[in-house]
């Protein structure tokens, strides 16, 4: 049992599925789907090392002294401008908040509009580290079901509808590229229609694309901002997929209001970020071209994918589906209702085969669904993926034929 | 106003004060006596840069992936080692979290143990950083009166014992070297009391010590937590004001189950610290003595301090007194009851002399004390202390004589 002097947030949240998780993931004899982290073959680290160099010889000795919340006005300034380029959306500097990764723009967010009790509209799975994020801020959660083409938004609206009162829905966090950990993209019409029901039921939202950047195929969608004419979007980047996450660089957009305030809750969360990453990046970003890097990423990403998805046709028993994503680092298995896909891993899976994937039931911040699971691509190396599918495959096959 | 739909969290804290005092603290026509920065005349730049170089070459390309929330295991070691050398309580790298700066620490701590109305208890004044990371987790505060050695340990007992049930103190908060602002040293007799109430009355000292190597004369004194022996003590340090705040590393030393805690709340806020600072940290403490880099830095600072002291002593006016730090960045002022040192800096020394410092009333996260200011030295360039003092007592005079 826990210790009863921690606070509630801490007492009710069980974070030893996840941390069982990690050190499973990081062993290894076993063949990891559960990560989520890029491959780091692909690290431009020469590169990153040269801009580290640069950052710390030219700007002696202002970058080991404090700066300002918000980082380096450099470093903003080629951001505004990335974001306009890749978003349409015109911003400058002063609409920039650096933070510590995406995850940290997720907690300060939630830090801003969430008391106990107040309404966050989620989709059902979503990003298990946000959910961890969330619960530091005890919100009331409305769980949206996932579809093909992103989360249900009648779904959302019949809750918008049906809770007009304190528990009302203040927020609604959303990953429309590629979503962790399903893989799929909301569609350009729910876009759309989300930015209109922000401004109808005064709400936010905040859209967390961290996988943008890696569309494999087809065609690339406007951002939930690019609709947004209210200053109800909240937009959260972050370098950690395309770049590097040991930099811990990632960055929000919102309004100025919105934005003031966030600086203030970031300075109370960790004064700021450190001088040298933010400028080594704004360092990299004018002697580099990253659009190049993350262009020669792609296809091999992208072959990681594809190959996946073909050993999961080829292996995978009927009753098992599964998303085929257009970008991102992930996919989601469904099996049978009846399957605890938890208790699999566990029970069978990781002793037997040395196999390791995230199951569904701490993805989701409210329900109890324990029959799917998520598989991660981007970082198993090319030649484990197939033979790793058809192990999986061939336990499955035999599980279902048990239970 | 504030938008409204802001948390309550947001819209009760007035973060206004300070904003601007950061930006005329910023301002070149000023003096500044308001900042908390270290002198970065001070900041061993080639040492640093030459330790990025080495920590980016020889761990690449892992030190620009993802790792362990805590830290890596290189910097955890060194950090325990000088635990020990520098408090005499032995620890080992599983008991350290690497945290963004001590200001992380803080807000992770208070996470741990505070619920919305839950008892923390606070120095009066105490840091005003701090202060806007609780505001975060809505505690309510018990606001203990600093001594001149220290805060009032009988008024905290009488606290305790008046508040047993839902509102008791949870939480001790205090900065007992050179404190933050008042520069006041708490006392052997008060430490080893404060480690024996917690024990006794069931509460958490929080204690943070980042001034503690920056004695400038008197006798080191033994930490709270060596008193410890019943796991009360959570204990946080940093290397911003010994070494460069560019680099945002903290630390903070925990009891092992508190520990784990506060790992999956780090991972929950911003997933982990950034590999390249915290390597290069490792770099830098494995080939330099920064104990030597300590030396050199203290006899520069106790200069600042006495040359401050002196100029108080004589030009002050007799109704104002001022403490007198044995090491640190700070002291403190205090006035007649009935002047508002906020509106004698706004209406009189910003504009007529300006000369910035920060008043007491958001340094108090309850009391509404108005009379006191904090006075850095260790940011103000040594030539510019005596003629900022002598025009600060001359407009405290004519201030005096007409309020």
């Amino acid at each position: 049992m826990k210790n009863q002097n921690f606070a509630k947030r801490v007492i009710n949240y069980d974070s030893s599925v996840l941390a069982e998780l990690f050190i499973e993931s990081s062993n290894p004899i076993n063949t990891s789907f559960a990560g989520g982290y890029p491959d780091q073959q692909l690290f431009p680290s020469a590169e990153i090392t040269t801009a580290f160099q640069q950052a710390l010889t030219t700007n002696t000795p202002g970058i080991f002294q404090y700066t300002d919340a918000k980082g380096p006005v450099a470093l903003r300034t080629i951001l505004a401008q990335r974001h306009l380029q890749r978003t349409g959306v015109a911003v400058t500097a002063d609409d920039l908040l650096i933070t510590q990764g995406g995850q940290q723009a997720i907690d300060l967010i939630t830090r801003l509009f969430i008391n106990p009790g107040d309404g966050l509209a989620i989709e059902g799975p979503t990003y298990v580290g946000a959910i961890s994020a969330f619960e530091s801020y005890a919100p009331t959660y409305y769980e949206i079901p996932m579809e093909a083409d992103g989360l249900n938004v009648d779904q959302l609206e019949a809750d918008l509808k049906a809770h007009r009162g304190a528990n009302r829905i203040k927020l609604l966090y959303t990953i429309p590229d590629f979503q962790n950990p399903t893989g799929i993209t909301l569609s350009t019409a729910k876009r759309q229609r989300l930015a209109h029901l922000a401004a109808e039921y005064d709400f936010y939202i905040l859209e967390d694309s961290p996988y943008r950047d890696l569309r494999y195929r087809g065609t690339e969608l406007p951002t939930i901002q690019s609709f947004d004419h209210h200053h109800r979007v909240l937009y959260v980047s972050s370098f950690s997929k395309i770049l590097s996450p040991g930099l811990r660089v990632g960055y929000l957009v919102a309004e100025h209001d919105m934005l003031v305030e966030l600086a203030g809750l970031k300075s109370a969360n960790d004064v700021q970020s450190p001088n040298m990453t933010m400028l080594a990046l704004a360092e990299y970003l004018t002697t580099n071209n990253l659009d190049q890097h993350i262009a020669k990423m792609k296809p091999i990403y992208a072959e990681k994918c594809h190959v996946m998805v073909n050993a999961l046709r080829k292996y995978m028993p009927a009753e098992i589906t599964f998303t085929e994503p257009e970008g991102g680092f992930f996919l989601w298995l469904t099996g049978p209702k009846k399957l605890d896909l938890n208790k699999f891993m566990h029970d069978i899976l990781l002793p037997k085969a040395h196999i390791v994937f995230v199951p569904s039931q701490p993805q989701y911040a409210s329900s109890d669904i324990r029959n799917c699971a998520r598989l991660n691509y981007s970082n198993v190396p090319l030649e484990k993926i197939e033979p790793g599918i058809k192990q999986l495959a061939t336990y499955f096959k035999a599980y279902l034929a048990n239970n």
